[in-house]
């Protein structure tokens, strides 16, 4: 079975050979007799796993001792409302940077909890480009920054991150583990797995230790960061396989080579296709400005709703998978996350320049 | 490779068949070139598996038009706290029964939302037992009276449900699809999956339409029920691989007949192992009073500490796993979820049988 050029936005394509072995030790995990799904999250087997996971993701992501590392679930959507649930006292102001739907969902959930800034805004423009540095306008009372580190829906990425007197808390759902990032610019990072890590049904939080002093109390229990940090994210039952299949992923990206050489190939692929885009004189039209291009989510329309049609239905038939835009930018979108082989996307950019060629 | 006996608490057994089945269409998803796990929770083959889930938990478990099904994630656990948020308003009374650790648990949660009262206890007698039903005694303006239907850590199972002018709903994480219930009787019904319906990582919610128009306005829109009805549960990217392996269980359960074949065999099963218990003259000791007796979680005592540690290493040895009591009881403990097979129930009782013989 040959396998699909998969670009889906999330979930989305896993390593090849992480499934397959997830599919050889499914019936008998290290010859425990059992699949890893029915071992006790208090065994001796599955402790091993889920700490295998938080530790080879310090080592990748080389986070400090400063920071936690917990296993949530729920989703980036559920953190929304947690990021400010803990971290937004009642005499500050949460700041956010709108880049998109989900930095919109976001400010959204914190409006609910407390008193909130728009820090900056490309919202006028159809969220075509990460606001520059310098258009950051802080409120005063700052509990902290809000960012979303890639914006999947509208394929823009922020390429340098804010440096300014307040705590960094970032959405890194779509772009986390895709290239070198300094840990310690961040107060907390957040990231749903089903992008880059594994499966969805995971949701990863890296926490700077100190933040976590000031927690209101009385939060439901799962619901505060705390309980998570407490019990090394083993409080009640943890989403089990999706924590195995994160460390079997986290393996692989170390066999890689680690998080640079995984940026310098996502930098490869990346570019295969906004080859393609920049050299159809004006077929393609990417929806992100150039300085602000997503290595992650390469959106583009084409010239009419028609040839969008007929582009996506013969994509599909050459065994292109998750090609159509979000109806909010329409037009397409390639999803290039960590497991997406170099080979997808230079079989894309040549249906591409083929697709076009029969236009011209 | 040999199945071992797995008496697991949670995350336990799943039957054979669903796992042989997951690992052969691992990689290759109904011809998709994709595994489950890489598909679109919006493509047209997730939405099938989603709605296969919903539809055959519906069917098994005779769900009338009245109550919606709900796939959340969080576990039991962040139900304790959404069951008060969503349904406990400031001028009512949520009711608790508190039957064991899990009640105690959803009480304490309850707390930090609104009003509560302990309707009934068994905790003067280590929950030895399930209070009967007219030693309940409901508060004045009642919003609810929340039962735990089994008690995983005491071995204690409500058989008649109480019948009161009041919502009832139940934590039946730890039987749910175990025993024909009519469903009719429960206002809502939560339970994580990882006993019964699949792999840790989902939670399923029954729940009574007309509870959701009193749901308060301005909940984090992920603790809001009122999210996960209008959406299908798919508001957000739920737990793809999690709902997937729940429809397999749930085409397994159908294939053994029903839930009423299910219950007829767990019935067999647990009297198997309870025999073994009463036949003992009292070398093991059931945790639980006679008319209390979970048919799920059967806890028991040896004469001392020093035989329970040979008893646990000796039953190792042979293959049995899981049978350690949970630290509030000490002990033993036999979970017989329904995928663990009548097989290793027998091979259960007659290994204490034989232990006990030499010890005698």
């Amino acid at each position: 079975m040959k396998r699909a050029y998969n670009f889906n936005a999330g979930p989305s394509a896993l390593p090849l050979p992480v499934l397959q072995r997830a599919q050889e030790e499914l019936l008998n995990f290290q010859n425990t007799g059992m699949s890893v799904m029915e071992l006790s999250h208090r065994s001796k087997e599955y402790d091993a796993v889920h700490n295998k996971a938080k530790q080879l993701l310090r080592k990748l992501m080389n986070i400090p001792d400063t920071h936690d590392v917990l296993f949530l679930q729920g989703g980036a959507s559920l953190q929304f409302s947690m990021v400010p649930m803990n971290l937004l006292p009642r005499e500050k102001v949460g700041n956010y940077v709108l880049t998109g739907v989900w930095s919109e969902k976001a400010l959204k959930e914190a409006k609910k909890v407390g008193q909130t800034h728009i820090a900056a805004s490309s919202k006028e423009a159809n969220y075509t480009y990460i606001p520059s540095l310098d258009q950051i306008q802080l409120s005063e009372r700052a509990a902290y920054l809000h960012i979303t580190s890639n914006n999947t829906i509208f394929g823009t990425q922020w390429h340098e991150f804010p440096n300014l007197p307040v705590d960094l808390i970032a959405d890194m759902s779509s772009d986390i583990l895709s290239r070198e990032v300094n840990i310690e610019q961040f107060a907390l990072i957040y990231a749903g797995a089903q992008k880059n890590l594994g499966p969805s049904g995971v949701t990863v939080v890296i926490v700077r230790n100190d933040l976590l002093e000031h927690v209101p109390e009385n939060l439901p229990t799962m619901l505060d960061y705390r309980t998570y940090s407490s019990s090394n994210s083993l409080y009640n039952t943890p989403p089990t396989f999706a924590i195995y299949m994160l460390s079997l992923v986290l393996e692989w990206v170390e066999e890689q080579g680690g998080v640079k050489m995984i940026e310098k190939r996502n930098k490869e692929k990346a570019s295969v296709v906004y080859e393609a885009i920049d050299a159809s004189a004006g077929f393609y039209s990417p929806h992100a400005e150039k300085g602000s291009r997503s290595f992650m989510n390469v959106t583009f329309t084409l010239p009419n709703e028609e040839i969008t049609k007929k582009f996506l239905a013969e994509a599909k038939e050459q065994g292109f998978v998750g090609l159509a835009g979000h109806r909010s930018v329409g037009g397409c979108r390639a999803s290039i996350y960590n497991a997406v082989p170099y080979e997808a996307c230079e079989a894309l950019a040549e249906f591409m320049k083929q697709f076009q060629k029969r236009f011209a």
